[in-house]
């Protein structure tokens, strides 16, 4: 009878809350992957975890360690906004989504997106939203997410 | 010579922060205008004022009143969500704009979205965005924005 040995070696990626730890497990590196993101001092990146911590469960920034390297491989943000319309309503809002290019293929923005959505219907939201790149569209359909509307932005800098 | 009376018609429609006092000034009604807004207590309606201005500046509501009517005619928010990218940075995302059917073309909108944009300008934001139809595109274009990414939805009830 042949054994393999695909239990030893799958990898168990667990999603979690960010830790103010996370910070010197590639956090940051990891964001620069997503978009501009100059390296952050330990004080600077102290005040902004406690001015989310600040906000509870209506700011929520989860991530996902590998346990090999100990490195934070990747990570996603959902807050919730508290509104008038719909019978004093509350809405999700997906930001800064991002896989480690080292480990992609193993369904870890699936996860987080899953984790995301999950927070957002346990507080009560009646919607999460999310904005994207017409190239990954096809990703958060496989999500369970349709498309509705367009992007607007102004710059300031 | 022709005199006109045209500055003792002309309308002063000043952009404000929404007050408690509102609710009986029609706003929920102005609300109900732009998407599916059930009527709300009194009660529902002071606990999500006293939610939001828990926010401080990271959550405005404005609105426009009518000083002849008495009426509110135009609204619109903008939250603040602070970041760990572009150096902590922070962006500005409007919501629920809306102008009464009955004083359109008076470029209300134009004056929530300014009021909106300055105020995100002003807390330190990097951009502001937001999510509208195609039919709103043009609209948005003329305030200064730019159609970037898709939004992305999914609805849980």
């Amino acid at each position: 009878m042949q054994t393999t040995n695909s239990s030893a070696e799958e990898e168990i990626f667990r999603v979690r809350k960010l830790e103010i730890s996370d910070k010197n497990r590639g956090f940051i590196e990891l964001l620069q992957q997503l978009t501009v993101c100059d390296s952050v001092s330990h004080e600077r990146f102290q005040e902004r975890f406690q001015e989310l911590a600040k906000y509870g469960d209506d700011h929520l920034v989860c991530v996902i360690e590998d346990d090999k390297s100990g490195k934070i491989v990747a990570t996603g943000s959902v807050f919730i906004e508290k509104k008038f319309i719909r019978n004093c309503g509350k809405v999700g809002h997906i930001e800064d989504v991002v896989v480690d290019s080292s480990v992609r293929g193993k369904q870890l923005g699936k996860k987080i997106i899953g984790f995301l959505t999950d927070h957002a219907q346990l507080t009560g939201c009646y919607k999460v939203i999310l904005d994207c790149s017409i190239d990954n569209r096809q990703f958060y359909e496989k999500c369970g997410f349709k498309q509705k509307e367009v992007q607007m932005v102004k710059y300031f800098i």
